[in-house]
């Protein structure tokens, strides 16, 4: 039985205790929170203390919190002899200062309300030694059935992907939405597109599912494309993001 | 029943073929293509030509070819008695010069090989002719239980955001695949991340979804991000979308 304390209270703590209370292997004995109201819906899995003095014993101690909370949390667990392991996909595992660190990093994106299926969350985990790392990986085979090792250099360059293909498509789906609004058109219009484009790059790769006027070089659609869109920061992510489709493409002839 | 000529041997055209092939109502009574080869998946659903002198008689033309063959192609129509209708989201209907005369846009992105679930495809209609616009409509009904009507002044503004959210989209997907190539990471490990991303828009509207480094100002994390970018266009198009976030919540604060 490997027990947890979880420190955080957010929506990636709240998604990996409910993951966790599914798994025979694992036993959250706390949770640890600085909010009392967030802290409420953690109390029918563990324990829950706002005081970081009254810490429990446990195997791993889990920082679930923003980048910036974790190197000051981390140091008032110095004293603790568990594996201590942060769950950020672009800090450095050296971050942690303890002999035994690591770190654990589902990659997927958490909403507050929305289950999640962890069995399907790639997760990516690390150690500085090596019986660390075995535990980590019996942890997260315990959730999920993808766990990948991969060193924090590696994680920091896979997080710049994850902004990429995540925050920056969001950003790219409302502009879409913005359009639609402008246009009073519903923005359901374009969800089955968006679906589509998402699932067909299981089966092609991105690269060669490219379409589009960019990937035709077509000159004329993309001059009248851009004077349709009003916002000046519009107008150039459309220069841009053809520019770079074109060139990619060239590249590659 | 609506008797159909389709003209075009693209993906569009088989797909819309397979559809209409499953509606009582309608029947496609001839494919016209130029590439012999390409029109020989369409045998089994119809008579084929490769001549355009010896179209068939149709309750509707349907033009499910390239951008630019639709006027050349549509001005090899101006005989015929049926409504003409187009299939292009970017195209202005009156490119078409025939009294009877429409669009027809399914907002979906085809793949050889791969079919498709025309019930839940958004197809964009509009006509010259408001008996011709009902036509259409049943038309569009027969295979589609999503169908807007959409004059051509807004639909090519849409098309602008299908640009957006599908080629814009896909070429992040395909960076996002580059970096795990450069780091040797399988990029299935993103997978579940890209189909989240998409899924969560359903039920969240993409502005209010925004998460990531730019929705929260976070300089210091965006700085190391592009320092890990070794393309160029790559940090410009990392900049430049961070900085059109944060330029959006900053306005609606």
């Amino acid at each position: 039985m490997i027990s947890i304390v979880l420190l955080g209270s957010g929506n990636l703590a709240h998604h990996l205790c409910q993951a966790f209370s599914k798994s025979a292997k694992v036993k959250v004995v706390q949770v640890y929170g600085r909010n009392k109201r967030a802290l409420k819906k953690f109390e029918k899995f563990a324990d829950t203390t706002l005081d970081l003095t009254l810490l429990k014993p446990a195997t791993i101690y889990i920082l679930a919190v923003n980048d910036d909370a974790i190197k000051p949390l981390s140091m008032a667990l110095m004293e603790k002899q568990g594996l201590v392991v942060h769950t950020a996909g672009g800090i450095h595992m050296d971050v942690l200062q303890h002999e035994h660190r690591g770190v654990f990093y589902p990659l997927q994106t958490f909403t507050a309300d929305k289950e999640v299926d962890f069995s399907a969350v790639p997760i990516s985990i690390e150690a500085h030694k090596k019986e660390d790392k075995m535990l980590l990986q019996d942890l997260a085979s315990s959730i999920s059935s993808e766990v990948y090792d991969v060193p924090s250099s590696k994680r920091m360059k896979l997080h710049v992907a994850a902004v990429f293909v995540n925050n920056f498509v969001n950003h790219l789906y409302a502009i879409g939405e913005g359009i639609c609004q402008q246009e009073k058109i519903p923005f359901e219009i374009l969800q089955p597109l968006i679906r589509e484009t998402a699932d067909k790059i299981r089966s092609l790769s991105p690269e060669k599912a490219q379409t589009g006027p960019a990937r035709r070089n077509d000159a004329d659609t993309m001059k009248q494309h851009l004077s349709y869109l009003e916002n000046s920061t519009h107008k150039q992510i459309y220069q841009l993001l053809s520019e770079s489709i074109i060139k990619n493409y060239e590249e590659k002839l």
